[in-house]
């Protein structure tokens, strides 16, 4: 058990930025609600690893779903989530015990620690991604059969909506996604109410701590201008792919998603190189080559495509993708439990609809690799 | 008080038909359900006068939303209703004491009998339109200030959902429809809960009775082999715009909607003329000539623009029009309830984005004219 100080938060937000792998939206203005709410005096969020958790306790996943880009021109109002929450423990005439992040990868890292302070309920300390994804039945405890339903999503204006049975998370995505559009592109989730033996069948643990160690490991290596790629790769593992300058970027909104690719040539090892990646709020394929749909697969969902600004180690999400920047592209290797055959077939390239196979990188997620 | 009996079915299908002006879905499916129970001895459904419910009984307009274009091609499940009925039910912590339909005009006309006898509910001789339109809003109930909230939708897999409290029926509207879509094109739905005395202050009144009246007239009409269209304008009042032969329908689903245009060619009195009427899934507006946006209006919305088959006075339907149909366009004055001020600014030419002045059409909705 540990406790998000302003300090922690900050790392948190660098690390979590890294993990949503271009996507998840940018957890900088959940990082500044939280450190605010720290500094009027509120105490510090809880985590608590799933092992401690009790079987018959309640978790419930709150944050927000909606495409990142939306985030950018409209702030949240800060409570969607805990309004979410509150609307869906009415429906089930129970309180929640605990809260867990959906995706420890952008802004779904911070949003359950805001929650956390709203409600002063502990947040656990693992995911349902382990990184980022674009759909709500791309997490683990949906994968591995936990219920999704009942589900409440609320506004920027506090309007509710509760969806109390449905079959699969799939039509929860499609259900919630059309009304999250009519709500702007943006909503607050309450949803997966599972008891403490199912969390621990299916959650992707310590992923909390790994953010806030990631994103330490970054931030001293900026401090003590060390190389901040090698920091990163020395605590969540994985391999340095490609490095170069970022010459296009197509970018559309498409069914309330941010669909597009980025092409990088290369630099240094990579000179006369190029590199296209393919995203869907996160980044899903990278191909050697200009072609998005010819060149030689070098990495691909669920693996984490990592997009870092190659002199800071900073993240670069989706919508601040840009001509001109120098960057690299880290690939680390999926957690465990998106790598098997269950999972594959919701997280891995063909559910994206990339006839191809996966080919999974070397190493360990979250296990550090020298470099 | 009264009871809907095989007969009293087979009348109600026919003048809600004709009171749909082209929308509201085809109650033909409703009534064969309706019968089906009836003849497997189901007790028939109580008709009650508005002013004979007590001021603090609970109310619930139930019925279906929806392009009627889906219903041509998808059967409902013919339960949606009584399942968003439970679950509305089930959120307020309270049983229903009457249902209501939301609109006389269409499918919605016999979806209330038929959860009349699932639940044993009696049904309110009365509505909130008086006709059908195409949003939810446009209902007197809501025009009027009741609240639409808490609101519970149903699909045909019985997936449902709740808006627990929104601001506005515009904003249901909008929620709901998305989900509508999602739902494959048609949801049950239960809303507008309220109280015998709000009812009174704001239903259309006796338009069950008035469906009845119309489709026996019309069903009498054809039995004796007098004229279909003079029974119509005996009883539900209003006069012969245009008869004709539809020579082009232009049609087309946008946003859940059908929306488009038919033009007739006059025959007749109306020789050498064409009349032009545009459509989203109800007839709006009716002009001279063939372009839809130039010529003289003849009839616009809240007024009800009937198309009626010339030899047997059968409504005929948005989603049937079709080249060479001899029709005859029947204008029938809107409800008082929907010409006032309030009401026009949600169901006048305006809100369906046509500047133009609002001219009633003479004569008194539901007082038979001589003609």
């Amino acid at each position: 058990m540990w406790h998000v100080d302003t300090a922690a938060a900050e790392a948190i937000a660098v690390g979590a930025g890294i993990l949503g792998t271009g996507g998840g939206g940018n957890p900088y203005l959940g990082k500044l609600h939280l450190q605010r709410l720290l500094r009027e005096g509120a105490a510090p969020p809880t985590v608590v690893a799933p092992d401690e958790v009790p079987d018959d306790a309640l978790i419930v996943t709150v944050g927000g779903m909606g495409a990142p880009t939306v985030g950018i021109e409209r702030l949240a109002r800060g409570d969607e989530w805990t309004v979410a929450l509150r609307t869906l423990e009415k429906h089930l005439g129970r309180r929640a015990d605990y809260l867990v992040p959906g995706e420890i990868g952008g802004a779904n890292a911070t949003r359950p620690l805001v929650c956390a302070i709203q409600t002063g309920l502990p947040v656990i300390d693992g995911d349902g991604m382990g990184r980022a994804f674009p759909e709500l039945q791309m997490k683990t405890f949906s994968i591995y059969g936990v219920k999704a339903t009942p589900a409440a999503l609320c506004d920027v204006r506090h309007n509710t909506a509760i969806f109390p049975d449905l079959p699969d998370t799939a039509t929860l995505e499609r259900y919630a996604r059309a009304v999250t559009i009519q709500m702007g592109g943006h909503a607050g989730y309450a949803f997966v109410p599972m008891a403490g033996a199912a969390l621990k069948r299916c959650v992707i643990p310590h992923t909390m701590t790994l953010a806030r160690d990631l994103g330490a490991a970054v931030l001293r290596a900026r401090r003590e201008h060390t190389d901040p790629l090698d920091a990163v790769l020395g605590i969540v593992g994985g391999q340095r792919l490609f490095a170069g300058k970022i010459t296009d970027v197509e970018r559309r909104m498409a069914a309330g998603f941010a669909r597009g690719a980025v092409r990088l040539d290369g630099l240094g090892a990579w000179r006369a190189e190029t590199l296209t990646i393919e995203f869907q709020n996160e980044n899903l394929i990278a191909r050697k080559g200009a072609d998005p749909a010819g060149g030689e697969i070098v990495a691909a969902v669920p693996d984490l495509i990592c997009i870092v600004d190659s002199e800071t180690g900073a993240p670069v999400t989706t919508e601040v993708l840009r001509y001109g920047l120098r960057a690299t592209v880290l690939g680390v290797p999926a957690p465990a439990l998106l790598r098997t055959p269950a999972a594959l077939a919701v997280v891995g390239p063909g559910a994206f609809g990339y006839a191809v196979d996966y080919r999974p990188l070397p190493g360990t997620f979250g296990v550090g690799t020298d470099s």
